[in-house]
């Protein structure tokens, strides 16, 4: 299996509710460091995973959508604790859609009797002591 | 697959026996920065895989039965050698036990129709260039 | 000259006034990974720069007066950018104040002829990719 | 399941053929940091999962062979694109051959009846940024 | 003394004259991640050291002028060993020049009787184990 | 002022004497991840601040020195605290001494007109949350 991963990040305000979350029910924030890990069984007749190009790019694209927002006042996350690892999840299906949707271009799928990404990982680092991730399969598609 | 990882540290001596070791059967010493990684199917009913400040306590308190310890000198690793390998595999065990007996509280448990944690992995960082770890399944466990 | 360096991080909320800013004028959010960095020119009778346990209590503590708030809502930053430069000041004059009322006790002070805690350095990390810091000289001490 | 990993480094000239790589079909170089993990189902009768210092020498000599190349006036890459996860794969291929050979010992084949390393994995990180993988199964050994 | 650092890579190919380089008299190639670190005395009238999109901005327009190049057939380093520490004062004089010329804006001069950027440094990262770097002082400037 | 940094580790055993170390007072150890920083006013000749081959061998050997020892049994520690900022002036004065008696070969002294090093830091990383380090001048070699 390969795997290849690229990393960025956004910063981002939210509060949580339920007894749980102690001082984090009040409005405070983060920085997210997300590693974007996308994975196949073999390599395309380029020699490569992705077009690490355009994954870059669509990481950065779904990012921007939630960068120097407070999650607390956006419509898709109301009555939704936007922890980390719900977060995870959020941008796994989001990138999945836009995989997809063809956004990774025609590397990402199969070409030449060679399947497409057969997997991907999202993890979001929140501090130098914790990270939360979301991984499961993609399913196949077609150029 | 989500997954939840908080990091601590503890700092030991030890020494080991074989010829494989070479120096290190004297007497040294190490840091281990260690990754606790917590796995779960789908999220809690709170949108969480566990109670990240009781997974960082439970983390902190087993950490400090081996902090500033000459583990040489302990009677549970009599006759063992306490490599980076074998100390995850203990971490893991110690946190497991802990886990099956409510030390991590409902939120690591079945709670509402969705399972609990159900996989864990311990690894221990021993430098910059050097990691070992240990990883497996958690007994599904109920409130 | 010695340092000695201890780490932390706190999570907050807030929003900055001025074009300069562009989208982080919205409400967002940051971790911050703290060094805080003590420095000496000789060693302490112990050995020390300074007492380690005591130097993270502090920084803890005054991390915990700012961890998950909104920084808007604070009135001693009423009207402040609390950029990530302004915040490593705050904190070097909080830091520096603990230090002067004896917070981080005998070993940072004047002791059998040796110098106390001469400067420091309080650097934030928001992210991969960013930090600012702020250093300056500590007032001579004496116990 | 165990695992243990040691880290080091090899720097390269290359370039790439095919319109998806953009600027980098001219020539560049990169330093690759390269994480080498072993895995196993138990541990050893001397408590570990392979000799940790062979290894190291085993991953330094592969490298060792590529560390300071143009890649591209290498016979045996002639036609290829040598990606990051085409590299990736290469140190797998070779490092299996190694460990089939004895390289690693007989710490890292069936001895006692504990069977040998089973799985590996081998990361090239390219930047603060972006790394590649691949790993697969070992073959059963016997000393 | 206020800092703010910024970080981002380039990837090159290269080789070295002189006996004291060994087998980098070879052609072969680096990823550098460099940190660019800005300081001055006071912050600015919004509360900051410099523009933080400015300076990042530059860095990457620098960068770029070298990245997936071979240095060895570039004009400007003819008879040169482009080293990590000759590169780093290269980078140095280069983004010294464009803040003169005014590229970081009004935030990074003299403004309110706050006066300019005084000093900076450029770090070039070439490895897990190694770095060099160059730092000096910023000539004065008026917007 | 130029700077070039190499990075190696070591593991030791050890235990301190004064209450102020608390827990550490028993029988425990550390990894030390090393940085040495070498700094010079002009870069000499070939380009180069030092021969990086020979600041990485020096390190090596002086580490090696004190790897997988403990340090209570050494002699020249005798009724001392090898506390983290104490090794790292021991390595900084035995090191300087090597520099002084040339282990560092001609690139590390004046040639040409280009004076030599100038100045030295050592900083030892004891885990992910705490260093301490020493710095200074070295004196003016002739080769």
């Amino acid at each position: 299996m390969y795997a290849v991963n690229v990393r960025d990040h956004f910063m981002i305000a939210h509060s949580f509710r339920g007894a749980v979350f102690g001082p984090a029910q009040r409005m405070h924030g983060a920085t997210y460091v997300v590693d974007l890990e996308l994975r196949r069984e073999a390599l395309d007749p380029d020699g490569i995973v992705v077009d690490i190009g355009l994954a870059t790019q669509v990481l950065h694209e779904e990012l921007a959508l939630l960068n120097f927002r407070n999650l607390d006042e956006m419509p898709e996350f109301a009555g939704k604790n936007t922890t980390t690892e719900f977060l995870a999840r959020v941008l796994f299906d989001r990138i999945a859609a836009r995989i997809a949707a063809g956004a990774m271009g025609p590397h990402a799928t199969e070409r030449g009797g060679v399947p497409g990404l057969s997997a991907m990982r999202v993890c979001l680092n929140e501090s130098h002591v914790a990270w939360a991730a979301y991984e499961g399969v993609l399913p196949a598609t077609t150029a």
